[in-house]
């Protein structure tokens, strides 16, 4: 018989992967515990943190524990990739984005002197101009997503790029619009724990992680257009990508 | 003036932001908090504590407080995975370090009953038989990696790819003598906390997520071939991902 927090909480752990638990599940709270396992409250609430602190569970004040719901938004890097033949139906996590529509809010522009990691992925001087766009995207009300974008403010400084509605096609149309289009990208991807800021601006649960990208997105030439920093909610995003050997 | 545990932890990070405690150092103990906030000692215990629990810095035991370093490993899928780089006889995991060499150890490869989303992924019947070859990449002296392949034992069963060493250019060389070359790839990848076994099969520090990812590799023809399931360690890597529009 479970006694221990550890052993608890292990053991509601097994009932949550058996399916006894289902995703958004409302766990047996502290009473419940002490009654089904023989233990103290602190012993139970103990538990019950511990799922929280691992990423398993999370906590509505004044209402309960409850299982984490994994219902990602799957973003695909390389939509160009013919990817009916395989892709279909061999998705490990099931992931939809097409019925939850995605909002972007938050829209800022602004130039500013580029900070030296801008510069050096831009190929600027330090402290050259850069135009930056800073956006959110938010899905079923919650934010997912931050990202800010850098150009130098000499190639897009007056064009729509500059406004906070590009217009059709977006930032990539528009540069392609200045001789100047995107056809090569790399995506740099780390995940860490956010600060409280970080988390407080994407209303994270608790035990959340972030995954941050930067994608530089460069022309033909190899000459880098864009540095896009972002930073998302792990717990709403499953990643993919598509590539040949 | 500083004064609560929160407040005292968000001037630490502003101070190793600022470059005053870089990766590595170490941060001012208790005592030395003490006098410099003028705090309980319980509060700048409590300061230190955050700052674990952020991921921002690790504790060793008897010692102090540390700043985390981030030295990643760089992983190029797209590079990696290139035909050029196992045709010539290179393992895949090479291409993952430069400076610090990639130990591969505790292989082990067995047959097992396809659990249902491994016989979803390769095209076969739930039950049927697959071999599994698990390993673990360890660099300077650590588990960074935890990786579990997936083949159709009826394609695999009896060669190179069944045995611990599956020889030159590992097993999508062998695939290709099978006249099943792998071509195409889909990785799908997410963050999240580990479970408490796998921040021990790891060697997690505290507050470190693990990345997860499932590589499908497919033939010219769409067909599945294997399926990696990778555990590694966010603290150690940088996932990179090069692709065209």
């Amino acid at each position: 018989m479970p006694q221990t927090a550890r052993q608890i909480a292990d053991d509601l752990r097994a009932r949550i992967d058996s399916g006894e638990f289902g995703p958004g599940a409302r766990l047996p709270g502290e009473p419940a515990l002490v009654k089904q396992y023989g233990v103290a409250k602190m012993t139970a609430a103990s538990a019950l943190k511990l799922l929280v602190t691992e990423g398993v569970a999370y906590s509505r004040p004044g209402s309960g524990t409850y299982v984490r719901d994994f219902k990602p938004i799957r973003r695909v890097a390389t939509q160009r990739l013919s990817r009916a033949q395989w892709s279909s139906g061999r998705s490990v996590w099931s992931a939809d984005v097409s019925d939850r529509p995605m909002e972007v809010t938050a829209i800022e522009v602004h130039e500013m002197a580029a900070p030296r990691w801008v510069a050096r992925a831009l190929d600027l001087e330090d402290g050259q101009a850069t135009l930056v766009r800073s956006r959110r995207y938010v899905v079923d009300g919650s934010p997912v997503q931050q990202a800010t974008s850098y150009f130098a403010a000499d190639l897009v400084r007056g064009t729509p790029i500059a406004q906070p509605d590009p217009g059709p096609g977006g930032v990539y149309a528009r540069l392609a619009d200045l001789g100047a289009p995107p056809v090569a990208f790399t995506e740099e991807l780390r995940a860490r724990m956010p600060s409280p800021e970080e988390a407080e601006a994407l209303a994270l649960l608790p035990a959340t992680p972030v995954i941050e990208i930067y994608r530089t997105a460069m022309t033909a030439e190899g000459r880098p257009v864009e540095i896009n920093h972002m930073l998302m909610d792990a717990g709403s995003y499953v990643m993919q990508y598509d590539f040949k050997s």
